[in-house]
């Protein structure tokens, strides 16, 4: 079918180039043009603002935008919302806050527009393995997009069936699922990424334990020097902490066990701050995902006002004065 | 080639299962004779005592204890070093504290017996997967026992090699690695296992904000009820949050979403508790093991005496009457 | 001065009795008329109706809101805006959420009525103790108020000068401090409670650590069977952790060891909240204060679907069924 | 009544100090010579040696060993037992492990001589404040040394008795505590450490949110620029944080509210760690103190080995480069 996309970056231009090369047809616009360009050698159709795209699609018209979350997918929403009609549907497949989309689709649904979002998880893989998709619309909406999602998604593949699922009958399975409501898929993504960063810092902390056998405060008896990049590789065959993160930190360490080209500032995106937020609303306790997000927080600075609070009471009661490790 | 195998529940026997298909002799033992009869129609030689079984072996010796951690562990190996002589070899499989492998050891080298340690993960699926074998010894021990190792690590199998492993070299890529010195095994082993506590916390949490998207705390528009068992399918499927612990997890949704035939009494081994044991004498900081070590702990109490006492201080500052929520 | 109090719960009523003692002339309107009667008898001037309310108060009015958080205060701001004129001032002397207190400032300025913001702090001991009164607002308009800030508060009192204080300069050593522009008192009080909440839990923890000193689970030898009342008591004299938590948790101690009349179900309101997001939206790590308020959650529930799936992993990947304690 | 000293740093000379003040005798022995003699001008009998320190004791014998935890108070301990006799009292007033209390006492009483242990916190306002004294081992031995402990220990003064507590009883109120048989008293010192952690930590998190309140990240409309100082001050005055540790916050704010001088740098001692230890083997949930533990831990390194592998898997499945905040 044919679909619009908004934003070129690595994951719009990887998406578009999966929907092109399994028959869809797809109209693109950038703010670049060398990057609208590059796909129209690819086999996009060119359109060099936002009019021309919107009246390049064939109504009803189906658009998908994939921009930075914030304020550049608000005004981009809204700039399309402004040149579509009804029955139109813009997809935000960003990673929106989902109570902005609540907000934005009843703002769409007063001039009869739809409003789908899907949240993404795959990287820079997903243009060969496919996209995770988590989709919220309404049912109508979501069921017109579905050739696009199961283009976009990864499909079965290889991946055994889950016991039990042995009778085909959600898509799931195929690496697509209509969530809920509007919202409902950036929730799911939201969710996806608090996890990511839980499973994340569970690894980081067991290499780091591990890593640190070796320290010189260990009776020399309870030392150890691992080769990290062989446990890595061992875990991976056959045990209990199995995973894609664990693949990837495998291939990481097996080109560098001691890591040094990484800096270990940290970024985190919304996704993880707002996990904690509906935790909180929910009454939830989220320890882990917690913490992983402020050891993010922790890893952008030097030292934190609390530290140096700390180090300011202990002189006052103790009359210690805390010393760089090696001042 | 020969092994011996004392203690066989599930771990041992299956073990001796997988050792007899790939054309291993085993001699076997068990405090339960049932259980060596059972083995001895799959193939396996019966030992009725524990003298019979150290009879039963050729010489050098190697004999592999695979019996519960802490005192039966103790006493087995120490019973079978008073029977057993130089050059023999005791392997603990079991899920010993690594400084007990490092203290006795020391007992079996004054003897001139070898002690292997081997941290075994796989589960109850391991018969047919594998086991992912984390080792610790003396090189020239566990050179000799390579043939017991291969058989029962998965192997290469069908998953990917890790780029950058294209030269074969390390055994971790066929799910059986010599970690180091005694201890080494199972100090990678209580890691992967703290980290095992991490991973499952971070889905637990994640799925638990899921859940409780429909609380009626929340505005309304923002209430989703959400099929988790489908959620966990999707993510299986090009996610960055794919892994074991996942596959397992969409298995227990689909099977019933509300997981209500689980109590939510969540054991702990020595395992978890000893990694943050590790990281504190390494000074190493492991948030997230250890909030998902006191979740388990939390879990299997009605209230801890830490609530009560915020409680008693709510109800002396603020004349605050604490009441369950359906009281 | 004169001053207006709407709500008059233990708070509220126990304000004006403080300030009816320092000579203070109080209108009081409550939407239970026996609280206003009973504060009749005590000086305070009735009022049985808003509309009296506000007519009763002298120009430019100063009317102190001291309703729950959340919409009663919203309702009865907005209710006394509507019947009030240029230079009143409106005092929000609740609970409520800084970014609430910016809106409604904007939305009563535009009307030329002043908005300040207070959060207290002093519990039910704060009719004799003193209030202490973190103030966010206009200068000119806070200043007004003064007279009534200096009654609520405590004084210098007989708690020693800090040094370096010598010199007579801020309020804040008389127990109330203008912290800053409208919502300045919320956020101020909001970071109070998210630190109360982590010295409780803190307190909580380490006496559930002297508590289970006698568990059977330790080696006999190190089993000790403390009295923590003592123990409470002996930390209230010359020891780092004296704190008035501490003393109210001497008292309940006392009172009974075991805390066998509290329930342990603790609730939490916004502010242990808010604190958290504001440390989110900050990227401050706050690891301690959201423990603290996660175990309040926890503490609520018999247990969560967190538990629950990993008792469901626990038994697809080990086979463990899992049991209560006793069971 | 006449006591040794063994140890004269700090704590040790102060502790000399006020025991003369009050009439008591000391014997008074150091490694550094000079500390020796400094105390001898205070009145202190002066010994050179260890020898000379046991013999200038009368018996049955009272000697406090004031060295660092560890080794130290091993050797002088053990030095010490070589030299005395039946009935001789042997007290650790250092930071032990309570379990090297157990361990020692049963070597000592082997030789009848008593083994006391006594946790101590007042740091250095101890000498003016007294000591509180938390203090394990067999009662008669205790009791002989209570003229010692009523000296050392603050007393009662003008902090007001606990309700309850109107009949005395426990010498508690006055600042000493016999916790139990050998090795309690310095298990409720680690517990107390334990707490002090948490109390600090959450201090600490809430300021940083303070300060953090002016964030170029936040929206204009909700940024702050709080006076910490002023804060704190207030805060000592009817709130419910109010402590010590926040007195001497006050003090350090008051100084510079920057804290600009404090590197930030926090070590920790044993007790902190052993506290957490503690809780894990009696299965208690940490969370609060294990997360101040590795706060301490965390703020030691520029960047922990767990931050460098999360940046690498950020860059492995997003092709995400991580930048420090300034580059």
């Amino acid at each position: 079918m044919q679909l619009g996309m908004i934003g070129l970056g690595r994951m719009g231009a990887n998406m578009v180039r999966r929907l092109l090369r399994d028959g869809h047809q797809c109209i693109v616009f950038d703010t670049h043009p060398d990057r609208v360009r590059a796909l129209t050698h690819e086999g996009a159709t060119a359109a060099m603002s936002l009019d021309e795209f919107v009246r390049a699609l064939t109504r009803p018209r189906a658009a998908w935008v994939m921009v930075p979350a914030g304020e550049p997918t608000e005004q981009t929403v809204m700039a399309l919302a402004q040149r579509m009609d009804v029955n139109d549907i813009i997809i935000d497949g960003g990673n929106s806050y989902f109570k902005d989309d609540v907000r934005r689709a009843k703002v769409l649904q007063a001039q009869g527009i739809q409003y789908v979002d899907v949240g993404t998880s795959g990287g820079i893989l997903g243009l060969e393995r496919g996209y995770c998709l988590m989709i919220g619309g309404a049912a109508r909406a979501v069921e017109r997009l579905e050739p696009i999602f199961r283009t976009l998604a990864p499909g079965l593949g290889d991946i055994p069936r889950t016991p039990g699922r042995e009778e085909p009958g959600s898509t799931a399975e195929e690496g697509y699922l209509h969530c809920g409501p509007v919202g409902a898929g950036h929730f799911v993504k939201m969710i996806h990424n608090g996890i990511e960063y839980g499973l994340m810092q569970a690894y980081g902390e067991g290499f780091d334990i591990l890593r640190n056998a070796l320290s010189q405060d260990l009776p020399e008896e309870h030392r150890y020097d691992f080769n990290v990049a062989d446990v890595a590789e061992v875990w991976r065959r056959g045990s209990v902490v199995s995973s894609w993160l664990l693949d990837l930190t495998a291939t990481a360490l097996a080109e560098d066990p001691t890591l040094s080209n990484y800096t270990g500032f940290v970024q985190d995106s919304g996704e993880g701050r707002w996990t904690i937020m509906a935790a909180i609303e929910e009454a939830v306790p989220a320890d882990v995902l917690s913490a992983s997000l402020y050891a993010r927080f922790r890893s952008r600075q030097a030292h934190t006002f609390a530290e140096k609070l700390l180090s300011a009471m202990r002189q006052k009661f103790g009359g210690h004065v805390e010393r760089p490790a090696g001042g």
